[in-house]
């Protein structure tokens, strides 16, 4: 193999998931198109760690100073929901459903792998909450242990403040049959259950 | 999705068997990296196409005027190994028991597809063995229907020069069972029996 295509194939690998043979199999493919193909998409890979960095206020990934959500005046800033990753945010944006602000934890707490409350970014959610006029945080934590830790601990900080602090609905996710559901879905649903 | 990030979603989306999903998480992932993975990354894709180019002679992928295997003056000219693409090459070469060189075909005989003997590189394999003392071509095309009909083709035109011509030997895979080996490796293995 030649020096350009092993390098190639050695950076290719870097990513997580993509072996030694996907890499190669990438790469034999960059060289059957036209070079500006590999030179747009390298491109693209090179920039992105530059031209990226975090909102200043929310965190999100962004190209400026302010992601496009806390830069949009129709987004209310009274209502915040706070996600443990910016892809998070995603998942939330396509639903339409939430018309406020994020606020990027990057993390959980997980006392098992070292993760204590000072090491998320709780202290600029505070800020936040002192100098904007927020009202209600929604919290849209993972629901394993570390997301259901850093939601309470969020309560315990925030409630005596007097912003109401709220978290995502848990239970049997839409589209799923009782029978296949998984046990803590069903647990969490019965537990969450509502008046009809 | 900001502007960088949806950027390099979009063009990792490129690559053949990475979907849309896949590449946001690989987009992440670059996120979470020192700016110089992404740079390191992204300039050997972006370089491979301009710094890789056909060997001369034999038409692997190579960084230099003949590759690494043409310029190795311990391989023998006189045997020559007829492969479609160039990853081929890289399946022989591990196995240490070739020690002649390559001809790179570019694809094999396909009616239905609309390739014949002319698409392929089949008039520079020719020159070679006019201009090279060659002895022995052995072919290496898969074993399929396109492959078969490139290795006839080539034994047709090449024997009545007085090249020797021969075949990878296709037949029941080391390490299967007969009772899993698939039809057509079982029906060449009857037909290619050796006497013990």
């Amino acid at each position: 193999m030649s020096d350009p295509l092993r390098r190639c194939v050695a950076q290719l690998s870097r990513f997580p998931g993509i072996g030694g043979r996907t890499a190669t199999r990438l790469a034999y493919w960059l060289l059957r198109q036209g070079p500006e193909v590999g030179q747009e998409i390298g491109e693209a890979i090179a920039a992105l760690p530059s031209e990226a960095r975090r909102c200043e206020r929310c965190l999100n990934i962004t190209a400026n100073a302010l992601c496009d959500i806390c830069s949009n005046s129709q987004r209310t800033s009274e209502f915040i929901c706070v996600v443990e990753r910016p892809q998070d945010i995603s998942s939330i944006e396509e639903t339409g459903a939430f018309s406020g602000r994020y606020h990027v934890l990057d993390g959980s707490i997980s006392p098992l792998e070292g993760v204590g409350p000072d090491d998320l970014r709780i202290r600029e959610l505070m800020a936040r909450i002192e100098s904007e006029s927020i009202k209600e945080i929604l919290v849209a934590t993972d629901p394993d242990v570390e997301g259901d830790a850093t939601a309470l601990y969020l309560a315990r900080l925030i409630k005596p403040i007097g912003v109401r602090v709220t978290r995502l609905a848990h239970g049997i996710a839409v589209g799923t049959e009782l029978e296949y559901a998984n046990r803590s879905s069903v647990s969490r649903a019965i537990a969450n259950r509502q008046e009809i």
